[in-house]
C-alpha cells in the first residue's frame, strides 16, 4: 500500500488541472533532501543501529524546513526499512540484519517494525502466528441465529445510538454473570464496553500514561500492549513472569522505586507464556497494589479457556481496596466479528474512562451488544465453550507430539490458545522465521513480546487457528527447516 | 454513577474479609485532605473562576502524596463541579455562575464541563439537542433484513475479525462511490474503515497533535471535535466562518504565523452554523494548503442532506496536493447503530493513520462492514434519501414558522440538521437552558461550540430528532420560556 510513490495518486487525479509540478519539484524534492541526508548519515555510521535520531520538530528547527516535510521523509524512510519508530516522538535507526529481512523480496514483510498486526497481515498455510480462534470452531450457525432475534426483540435497532457507557441491559446481565462466575461485586454503572480488548488497554493509556511515565508490564507481554504504552511515551518496566509466577520482590522494589502508573499484568494463562498466577501470589499483589497506591491492570482474555481445571479468580475478585482495574474480552472464544470487551472499574477511576471513551468514538455499535447479549445468555454458549476446549486441547497435544523430537524447552499450558518453546542458542530466531514464511508457515518471534532482549530465542506457536491436519504438517517443516538450520 | 461514596462497592463487596478499614483511615482520608486544601483556596478566592490549578504531579510533589491521591481528590472536586479539566494536563478554577445551574438539584447536569455528551444523556420530551435522526426516519425494516441477507452471504462473518483498515470489499464500493459522486480518485488503499467519524477525528487527533501544537479550527465548531483536540494538548487558533464562508485572508495568516499542524474544518451544512462554503473558496483553500504545507482535515458528515442543490464537490476532489484528508461519516442518516465511517488520505497521510487505528481497536467490527456494505449498495438507500430529505426540510419549516414571532436572528440553512438561532444580548442562555430542561426540553448552548465566548449568545436548535409535532410544541414552550425571562 505505503510503497505507491508520493506522486502517482496525484497524476491519476489531473482531472483538474491545477499545476502540480510546483508539488513534485518543490515539495517532493524538499522532502528527498532529508530523505537523502538522513539515509547517508545512517551509513556513514554516524547514527549507529537502534540509535534515537533528531525529531521532526528538531530536524524542521535545523532545516527550516516544515515539520510535514520531515514527517513525509522519515514516513519513507521507515516504509523503507532504514528506520523504525518506537513511540510517536521518535525515530531510530534500524539495524542491518533486519535491512536484509525486510529487503527480501520474497519476504515483502515489515517485521522490523516490531508490530504484530503486520505480521498477521501476511496469508500463511499453516498459519501458528495469530492467537485467534479458527472460525470452524465457532457456533457460526448459531450467531446467525441470534442477529436474526436481535431485531424481532430490538426493531429500531440500527436506527439508534449505543450509549458511550454501552447498552444498560448488557451491563446488567455482566454484572451478574461477573457475581456468579467470579464473586465481584460490582455495579453496572462500574462497567463500560468497549470494541475488543485492544480499545480497552488503549483507553487506560490515554487516560494514565504522560511522557515519561513509569508501567509495570511483565516480560514477555502482550506485543499490542507494549506497542499501545510506548506510544503514550511510557517508560516500561519490566516485570519477569515465569513458569513460578511472579517475583514479588521485585514488583515491591518497583513499585516502591518508580511510584509507576500502574502494572499491566496477564494473570492467567498469560500470553504469550501460557502461565497462571496462583491464588496466593494474586492476593499479595493486591496487598501490593494498596500499600503502594499502583494501579493493577488486570487483561482477562481466556479465563474461559482453561483445559483441566479452572484458574483462581481474578485479581478484581481479591482487591478490596479498589486498585484492580478489570479488562475482560469476550472476542475471541465468543465472536470475534463482534468485538466485544468490558473494562470493570471502581467509580474514581471510571469517570475519567467513560470520558476518553466519547472521545475516542462515542459508544460501541449497538447492534453489536445486543447480539452479544442475545448469545452469551443462550445455554448455547456454555456448550460451546466445553466444545472449545477439548478441540484447543486436542490440538495442542499434537503440536507437542510433533516438537517431541526436537529437545526444545517449554512448559505445557493450562489454559490459552499459545505455546511458548525456546529454541537452541545457535538457531537464529529471525533466519527460522524468514525461512519459515517462505515457506507459508507463521508464528511469532519472542522479541516481539519483549524490549529486554531475554525472550530472543522464544518463539510463540498458536495452536488454536491452523486445524489439526496443519499443525502435523506445518511443525513438521518448522522442525525440518530447523534441522537443516543446524546441520548447516 | 459517579456520586457513590468511594467506599460503598469495597463495602458490598466484604465476602472477602480482607480490613478494608485502612483504606478508608489512610487513601481516603488522605485525599480527602487534598479535596479541602483545593475547595478553601478557591472559596478564599486564592484560585480565580477559570485560573489553572497546579498539576496533579506539581501537588504529589509540594504535599509529597501520591499521584494517584491527589488524582482521586481532582476527580471528585470535577464530579462536584468545583474544577473542571480542559485538557489532559490541566484543571481549571469552576466559576461560580456555572456551579449554581450545576447545583439545581432538579437539573443533575454537569453543564460545566462543556461536554456535549453529558447534555446527551439527558432525557428530554421535546429534544432539540441531540443532532441525529430520529430512528422513526430511518429504514429500520430494511436495516434488518440486510442483517439477516449477510449472513447467507457470509456464513462465518461473526467467526472472523476485520483487517485494521477494515474489510476490502467495502473499501473498494467506497472507491466506486467516492469516484462515481464525488470526483474522487482514490484507491481501495486509501480508505480506512472507522467506527464513527468520532473515532476518525480522534485517530487523525492522536497522529498529528503533540502538546503545544496549533491547530485551526472554525468557530464556533464541532463540539466534540474541540474536546479531542485539547484533550491532546492542541493550541487552538479560532477561523471564523459566518453566512459568507471563510475570511481566507485570516486563514493565510494563521497559517503562515503558526504553521499549524492541521486545520479542522466541516466546509459542507457546517455544525452547528449550517454554513455551505462555495466551490471557489473551497479551490482557494486547498491552494493556501499547498502553499503553507498544512493539512486540511475536512469532516464530512452531512454531504448527502441538502433540501434544494447539491453542496459542492469535497475540497478532496479539489486538491491536487495530496494536503486534504477526508472525514465522510454515514452513520448519522444510514445507520447510527452501525457506526460507519471512513477516512480517505493518501499514502504518506496514511500509513501513521492505519498504525493508529490497530492500536486503538484492532478494526471496525467486520459484521457492521458486511451489513452497511449490503444496504448502501441498494436501491432502497438513494430512496430513503430522498425522502429523509423532504421530512427534514418539512421540520425545518415547522421550527422556523414557529421562531418567526421572535424576531431572532439566524440563517435558514441549506441542509443538515441544525438552526444556529442568535439570542437578544439580554437573554441569558444559561438560564434559558436550565429553564427548558426543567421543562423537558433540551438544545446545545452556543458556548459548547465555541471557546472564544463570541458564540455565548447562540443556541444550536436541531430539527431532526424530534416529530413535527413535538417540534411545534417545544418551540413555542421554548419561546414562551424566553418570553417569561424577557418580561422579568
Amino acid at each position: 500500500m505505503t510503497n505507491k510513490p508520493l506522486i502517482e495518486p496525484q497524476k491519476k487525479q489531473s482531472h483538474l488541472t491545477v499545476d502540480s509540478s510546483s508539488y513534485k519539484s518543490q515539495s517532493k524534492h524538499s522532502f528527498q533532501t532529508v530523505y537523502t541526508y538522513i539515509q547517508t548519515r545512517i551509513q556513514r555510521g554516524d547514527w549507529q543501529a537502534h540509535a534515537k535520531l533528531p525529531s521532526v520538530r528538531q530536524l524542521a528547527e535545523d532545516t527550516g524546513m516544515h515539520r510535514l516535510t520531515i514527517f513525509k521523509a522519515y514516513q519513507h524512510l521507515k516504509e523503507d526499512g532504514h528506520v523504525y519508530a518506537r513511540d510517536k516522538s521518535g525515530y531510530y535507526v534500524q539495524p542491518p540484519a533486519l535491512q536484509v529481512l525486510t529487503n527480501e523480496a520474497e519476504l515483502g514483510l515489515p517485521l522490523f517494525q516490531g508490530n504484530l498486526g503486520e505480521l498477521h497481515r501476511i496469508e500463511a498455510t499453516y498459519q501458528f502466528s495469530k492467537a485467534l480462534i479458527t472460525p470452524n470452531l465457532l457456533p457460526n450457525h448459531y450467531f446467525a441465529e441470534y442477529v436474526k432475534q436481535v431485531f424481532d426483540l430490538y426493531p429500531k435497532l440500527l436506527g439508534t445510538y449505543a450509549t458511550a457507557q454501552g447498552d444498560l441491559e448488557l451491563r446488567e446481565m455482566l454484572q451478574r454473570y461477573f457475581t456468579d462466575t467470579a464473586q465481584f461485586h460490582v455495579h453496572a454503572d462500574e462497567i463500560l464496553i468497549t470494541t475488543g480488548a485492544q480499545q480497552a488497554i488503549s483507553l487506560i493509556a490515554e487516560v494514565w500514561i504522560r511522557p515519561g511515565d513509569h508501567v509495570l508490564i511483565e516480560t514477555p507481554a502482550y506485543a499490542s500492549a507494549l506497542d499501545v504504552f510506548e506510544q503514550k511515551g511510557a517508560k516500561l518496566v519490566p516485570i519477569t513472569i515465569d513458569a513460578n509466577g511472579y517475583d514479588l520482590v521485585q514488583i515491591k522494589e518497583a513499585m516502591k522505586k518508580y511510584k509507576p502508573r500502574f502494572f499491566y499484568l496477564n494473570p492467567t494463562f498469560h500470553n504469550p507464556t501460557g502461565v497462571c498466577i496462583s491464588a496466593e501470589q494474586r492476593k499479595q499483589l493486591v496487598d501490593l497494589a494498596a500499600q503502594y497506591e499502583c494501579l493493577l491492570i488486570e487483561d482477562d482474555t481466556c479465563h474461559d479457556i482453561y483445559f483441566d481445571q479452572k484458574p483462581p479468580l481474578p485479581l478484581f475478585a481479591y482487591d478490596t481496596e479498589g486498585y484492580t482495574i478489570y479488562i475482560r474480552s469476550f472476542s475471541k472464544y465468543v465472536s470475534p466479528g463482534l468485538r466485544m470487551a468490558c473494562i470493570v472499574a471502581r467509580p474514581e477511576w471510571f469517570t475519567p474512562l467513560l470520558a476518553a471513551k466519547s472521545l475516542a468514538d462515542g459508544g460501541t455499535p449497538l447492534l453489536n451488544q445486543k447480539v452479544f447479549l442475545l448469545y452469551f445468555t443462550s445455554s448455547r454458549l456454555q456448550q460451546h465453550i466445553e466444545k472449545l476446549r477439548i478441540a484447543l486441547r486436542i490440538r495442542l497435544e499434537i503440536m507437542e507430539e510433533e516438537l517431541s523430537s526436537t529437545g526444545w524447552y517449554y512448559e505445557t499450558p493450562q489454559g490459552g490458545f499459545n505455546l511458548w518453546v525456546r529454541l537452541p542458542d545457535h538457531l537464529s530466531v529471525p533466519e527460522l522465521l524468514a525461512r519459515c514464511l517462505k515457506q507459508s508457515i507463521s508464528f511469532v518471534p519472542g522479541s516481539l513480546f519483549d524490549r529486554n532482549d531475554t525472550s530472543q530465542q522464544y518463539i510463540r506457536l498458536c495452536f488454536s487457528f491452523a486445524s489439526e491436519h496443519e499443525i502435523r504438517q506445518g511443525i513438521q517443516q518448522l522442525v525440518s527447516i530447523a534441522k537443516e538450520m543446524e546441520s548447516t
